[in-house]
């Protein structure tokens, strides 16, 4: 490599970043260096600022940049439904939607026998703790269509009882859904779940 | 969006990279905040030196830490061979594979009548300048192999006239290359360029 020490280090940093590898960084890093000026500088300062202010919501576990996050901060978003995901990355693509107007409560991942984790690991003590409190209605279990996804989705609904509406998301064709393309699963959960025209 | 405006603002920036889009620009933002503390704070501060140091080579374009890139200031390097590529993104490649001992020279891309990029847009006229006063020995136009790479070494051939040896990177099968999945200009170089046994 001719470049060097901090720019191979640079690129080394930026490989390690998810969807990115040795070529592309090397490409980003390129490419950050010849627009310096208006790139490279901007987005490390922003960075510096995210790295000084993120954090997560100590109610819901979104990140923000307060100790309560805006979802959580606004009443408005307090109208009894309370949408349980895995994690802040699905929270964020529940949000792009805009068809949810409840608040969301991130686990933080699943339940996992064989990683070891554990109802105290995720944020489950705190969602009872929420439901009880909070004047939650129905809570709706958005969670992966995994195996672990669903297994958590069930020790959920066990532990709520039937204090509370409990939901999860429909199964089906997705929208733009090619039949041929779809997986044997999907077919069968959306024929069972078939509806009236 | 939940994210506040910075969170948004960095997912923004990151998107803008090449080989990232909206997608992975927000896992990788996602991966960068939950790891703040030992991934995001010094990536922005590798950022910000690379930023302050980073330069173009004055002698051949390559980006380096000072007005002199390692290879140019090198003396071991100046064996009397000197690499022409479009790019830097090129000279990188070509010093991975270890094997080229001379200087280089990044001319910053090709000629283009459609673009309007002539030679004083590139780095030519300091090349000629460079094979004059360098005791410059052979000129190897290591150019992409497409049509205004090959246009532009055929140029940088004929204003080289001949007072140095001119050699171009041979053409034929890449190494792990499979006959099926090649197209046919370059089985048709590889064939014509053959190599008794």
């Amino acid at each position: 490599m001719s470049s060097t020490r901090d720019i191979d280090a640079l690129i080394e940093m930026m490989a390690k970043l998810p969807g990115l590898g040795p070529r592309s960084a090397r490409r980003a890093v390129l490419h950050l260096i010849r627009k310096r000026g208006i790139l490279l500088s901007p987005l490390a300062d922003m960075m510096q600022t995210v790295a000084a202010t993120a954090r997560e919501c100590l109610n819901c576990g979104n990140i923000g940049t307060a100790d309560l996050c805006d979802i959580c901060a606004s009443e408005k978003r307090a109208n009894g439904e309370i949408c349980v995901v895995e994690d802040v990355a699905d929270l964020w693509a529940m949000e792009r939607s805009g068809v949810f107007k409840g608040r969301y409560h991130v686990l933080g991942g699943t339940l996992s026998a064989l990683d070891a984790v554990g109802p105290h690991e995720l944020r489950i003590p705190r969602l009872i703790d929420r439901v009880a409190t909070e004047n939650i209605t129905e809570v709706i279990l958005a969670l992966n269509a995994t195996i672990d996804g669903q297994t958590t989705a069930h020790y959920i609904a066990d532990e709520l009882g039937a204090r509370v509406k409990k939901t999860s998301l429909a199964q089906g064709v997705p929208i733009g859904g090619e039949l041929d393309y779809l997986d044997d699963g999907t077919i069968t959960a959306a024929l069972r779940a078939r509806k009236a025209l």
